[in-house]
């Protein structure tokens, strides 16, 4: 496609910022000449960093602040400041400046203020954030990943429909799978939250979809294309799955070279390995998007390097490119007018943090 | 030690019982010659396959029950039954028949049951599930494994408590590290119930132990010795890493059968690949221990096989030996009453299923 677009970028967010953002920004300038980015933090530091990527720096536009949001600050202090690199990205999507918009910053911030400035999608109660694994059987999208870590079976049922529309027009399946993450699959397991979304969802249009319960394993077996979780399991689960994937990594390089044959037979195993290595890298699914909001918003892990933000970066603009979010709009409309019929009324809701 | 006991094991319980259980049985036997067993459940099946093993079927008494517990009996009904393999078992350890139970069969039953029949330890609200499994440095301790799907903060810490004493004990640690898992190492991270638990060990005994919280990461990757949480995130967790584990495990094996040169690129690595499955196989792992209860009581895992059954038998085993449940007993009254007193009051409980 050559249509023009721009993607805003938080200059700021991220464990490595904003070097590991320009790095980063200029690799997906590279792989994007039709892309236009609004680069916004410290412009001091950001120009000299620009000024080793002669692409990138003639795609980019810097807009100045000193403010940031650390992964330390309060989310009350982040959601006053209006100065703060996120807010004034965010801001520019909202303003119609950008198409879409990307940070590594902290993600609670990320949702709180995309929420409060872009709004939420009408019928969707809290926004979640989306993500793409590795299976067995394929990609696997998993929500939510953090955005809520109390959730009641309203916002799970929702989370299965955002999922199943993301899982249609992102992986492109016609019929995904959709299973609730729970303790053990038979019908009385888990908590009331889960067994109430599933009763919702066993009476939904999506009850031909839907899988019932699902357990830890079966994320990684691709037992259903969707997994649908509240933000704090999610959130544990996506890091102990990929840390558990570090530690056998590590044994492996430990194995191989532990003796001089062990050397020679990763030499010959090499192409096989390396090729699993790289579809394993957590870089290569970098870049959850956070679901539900008028607008792209793209959040990359916080202590990723220049590649997983430009597939960060990619994923925004894949997403703009292709009106992702049009579509998941009008997806998501046609389909909770169906799912809120049949739904009970939502249980009280524990307090939120 | 040559003192003899007596292990009374649920014959019926697990996806392959009883036939898993009697191997499993039979291993266990030959391991601990000095040992005894009361095997619980369907005699005509259970004495038809000891009779393949002497040995098993000379340190064996079957007693009879035509009734089991399912995977899918409602607790309800399992509390009811006074004749279920696994209650019998439970029994046989109240009255001082046997030293401890092992079963493969419904977790939330046999915690149920042991909790009625056993009690809990003073000082202790709910038992918890805690078991072992590899890290990158070292084993490591986590709980809740699935006891309690709802838990508040009080729970939380007594789970801290628990799983203190139980990696002194099992892990031989002197200062065990213990991290809360949360959805991010910030203070302000995580809901209500996680930052009122991280408050209440901060100002505790455990204090100088106690690392703050952990993420998903933080489990495979060592950080503490210790991981406590909830049992429904704790289960999803143990199952979420196990699936990866196995993900990688089946790839690799893709990898080596792919093509000649890594077919003789395995056979050059075998030994140390060899070592690697065998550290990591879910099996050595198996057992869980339900902790708080006046009684040894482990938990195999449903779907495990002989050799998985036998290694929980042996867990059971050992902690009969010596004498761990006087130890954790001791323990835990000692430090409760230190934890108690400058507990603040517990949050009210969300509606337990």
């Amino acid at each position: 496609m050559s249509t023009s677009f721009t993607l805003a970028v938080d200059g700021m967010g991220g464990d490595r910022a904003p070097d590991m953002v320009v790095e980063g920004l200029a690799l997906a300038a590279e792989r994007n000449p039709s892309a236009r980015f609004l680069l916004v933090g410290d412009e001091g530091r950001l120009s000299l960093l620009l000024a080793r990527h002669r692409r990138a720096a003639s795609a980019c536009t810097i807009r100045h602040t000193a403010e940031t949001i650390g992964n330390d600050t309060r989310l009350a202090a982040a959601m006053r400041s209006r100065a703060s690199s996120m807010r004034i990205a965010i801001d520019a999507v909202a303003a119609g400046e950008a198409d879409g918009v990307v940070s590594a910053g902290n993600t609670g911030a990320l949702m709180a203020l995309a929420k409060l400035v872009l709004k939420t999608v009408p019928g969707i109660d809290r926004p979640a954030i989306a993500g793409i694994g590795p299976s067995a059987r394929g990609d696997v999208v998993m929500l939510d990943l953090g955005a809520n870590v109390v959730c009641d079976q309203r916002n799970l049922v929702e989370f299965a429909v955002m999922g199943d529309v993301f899982a249609r027009t992102v992986l492109g399946l016609t019929t995904p799978t959709i299973g609730l993450l729970n303790v053990g699959s038979e019908d009385m397991k888990g908590d009331e939250r889960v067994r109430a979304a599933a009763e919702v969802l066993r009476v939904s249009h999506l009850a031909p979809q839907f899988h019932g319960f699902v357990e830890g394993y079966d994320i990684t077996a691709g037992t259903t294309d969707v997994i649908v979780t509240d933000g704090f399991t999610g959130n544990v689960a996506l890091k102990t799955g990929e840390g558990a994937m570090r530690l056998v990594g590590e044994l492996l390089r430990q194995v191989f070279s532990g003796s001089l044959a062990a050397r020679v037979g990763y030499l010959l195993a090499r192409p096989g390995l390396e090729r699993l290595r790289e579809w394993l890298d957590p870089r290569r699914y970098n870049g959850a998007v956070l679901l539900g909001l008028n607008g792209v918003v793209v959040k990359s892990h916080g202590g990723t390097d220049a590649q997983g933000f430009a597939h960060a970066m990619d994923v925004a603009m894949d997403m703009v490119m292709h009106g992702f979010n049009d579509r998941i709009r009008e997806g998501l409309t046609r389909i909770m007018a169906l799912t809120v019929k049949d739904a009970p009324p939502a249980a009280p809701q524990p307090a939120a943090p």
